[in-house]
């Protein structure tokens, strides 16, 4: 019996919808292993904006600082992307969250349940035995460096920028997971023009001799994101920079048919922060059709990677497998051949997921 | 009859061997419809360096100024990959010649024959119908600025930067595109965190406001590379950045079944430049076994786009597609379906298409 203290962060959008999900769930795993779990909540994004004029209040980076692990939902909203010069956005307030608590190493597992086989537009025979672990740097990179107008307005930038000591820590973590899993990793790039992506290779490079154990691939991300569709059973951890992560992770949910089945741990070096990879999602909003899984599997993420608890982790992972043998589908999962009746909303799949 | 001088830039690896096939194409499209093309070879990337040190020869250069156009194969060889260090590197011979003759518009069409709907790892019915048009900026972004290293060495930097003037010629180029198509434009950028893409997206909303005629839709990256492969014929122009072009095209890649079919065509302020989007694919160089098709649409796109020519570049066009009807493949676009003795190399299956 462990007592821990859970920060539940919603956010934005469905944010708040699937974070509920994934609280119920947490509860009933505490009931099951005789845990002590409480609870607090905190603001962030859009909601946070409207509430205090600020997408990170202080008051919120303080109860994450102080709990065991944080649950979040999403931040973003539709206002903010059609109105490229707002100068207060819900993202800085994720931007700040990852930078302030030192969340340098974002993973996100790329694994598709068997069931789930038909659902993605890639053919079976193509996904058959895929299983990414994406380790995506971020706390570096274009998002942080200095970013900004000049010649009147006229021009606007962003700098891309990595130190050695960024790339090795993230780089240790990739290398340190691939000797537990099948021993490859792909580093991904651009070094053929990019000067940050030249330290980064050399960095890799310097961590390959201490793994002499691990087969190591450089790719460019041009090419990543081409063989991630054409052959996804080639990759097993993969390693790469903050913006690169972003686009070819969403790209790979597609492995998992799925966003809404993707979950991810962004880890460093305080408190551990668990969130869907999918965003806050305005189109379905208050609808109940989001997928919860996400936020459930990030939930046993949660459990195993911050508390440890393998056990509970594990007994998530079969209840969603078991929902899903039983022909219970999201709408975003369902496919031609399921029923209508099988097709549950956010709420009722969570339900089933419970029992 | 028309008199045409076309520079022959073959460049790296593959380079050399498609673009042999590409020539060749011309040549009987000259005879056939009673032009007179005559040419001119240029060095450029690592056979240039090898030959004079410089990854783009003045000389070269100068060619290209005075050609009517250029078939262009590739760049880039493995030994400046795996050595990040390297000061002169064939890739600065490619980004010199984009700049150079201001190729600031790369257009990537992606379109699948008929013939090849099942050689792509997504499923056919999702496929069905995808016809998209990437307007790619090609002398702008993260490409261009400054970069270097700082902080005695232990930190690399790169500045991405767009001015106003930038985008609002690629969008032009692109809304005017999709006036003569299903008049729909999605402009791609991560305005959610960059600068840049926020000046971008203040750019195109702005041109919007000129082609009321146009359904335009602002996308972030992450969301482009999901759904590319999710809903592909949601496209039909797509608008982004250089770098987000260059992956999201490779990607892109897999809706046409392989890199081996896609042609581009780079055009600006002077001579265009026509080129396969794949590279110089060394593990296959010298052994007769690349795809020439990109090549020789690339030639199909120079006839359109620099020389008025669409009757011809449609025979270019037809010949392929039935070369495909009759059933022959080069490896990459070849399935399990395919009868091995259908699966020819560079030479023959350009035999074929010259017939
Ligand atoms: C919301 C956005 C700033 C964020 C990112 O780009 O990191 C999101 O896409 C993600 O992947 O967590
Ligand atoms: C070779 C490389 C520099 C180039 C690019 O990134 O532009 C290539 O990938 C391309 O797409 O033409």
């Amino acid at each position: 019996m462990a007592k821990k203290h859970i920060l539940i962060v919603p956010g934005d959008g469905i944010g708040q919808e699937v974070t509920a999900v994934g609280k119920k769930v947490l509860d009933k795993i505490a009931a099951r292993f005789n845990h002590e779990f409480t609870y607090d909540e905190a603001l962030i994004g859009h909601v946070a904006i409207e509430a205090t004029g600020d997408p990170l209040p202080a008051e919120s980076l303080e109860k994450m600082r102080n709990s065991d692990a944080v649950l979040f939902g999403a931040v973003g909203h539709p206002k903010y992307d059609n109105d490229p010069s707002a100068k207060v956005r819900p993202e800085q307030g994720l931007l700040k969250m990852r930078k302030e608590l030192g969340l340098y190493a974002n993973l996100r597992p790329i694994k598709l349940f068997d069931e789930l086989l038909g659902a993605s537009s890639i053919k079976p025979e193509i996904l058959k035995g895929a299983d990414i672990l994406f380790f995506r740097e971020l706390t570096g990179d274009i998002y942080f460096g200095e970013k900004g107008r000049k010649n009147n307005g006229d021009t606007a930038y962003d700098v891309a920028e990595y130190s050695r000591y960024e790339v090795q820590r993230i780089g240790r973590k990739a290398f340190d997971a691939a000797r537990t899993r099948r021993k490859k990793l792909v580093s991904v790039d651009k070094a053929n023009v990019l000067e940050s992506s030249r330290l980064w290779r050399e960095e890799i490079q310097k961590l390959a001799l201490e793994y002499p154990d691990i087969e190591v691939e450089y790719q460019f991300v041009d090419a990543t994101a081409m063989i991630l569709i054409k052959e996804p059973t080639r990759f097993d951890v993969v390693v790469t920079a903050n913006l690169f992560g972003d686009i070819l992770t969403d790209e790979a949910s597609q492995i998992a048919g799925s966003m809404g089945m993707l979950a991810s741990a962004s880890i460093g070096d305080g408190t551990g922060v668990y969130e869907p990879i999918h965003g806050s999602a305005h189109d379905i909003t208050g609808k109940g059709l989001a997928n919860p899984m996400a936020s459930v599997l990030s939930a046993a993420l949660l459990l195993d990677i911050s508390f440890g608890m393998k056990e509970e982790s594990e007994a998530i992972i079969s209840a969603i497998d078991q929902v899903l043998k039983k022909g219970f589908r999201t709408r975003d999962i369902a496919d031609k051949t399921t029923d209508s009746s099988m097709i549950l909303g956010t709420d009722a799949i969570g339900e089933e997921i419970l029992k």
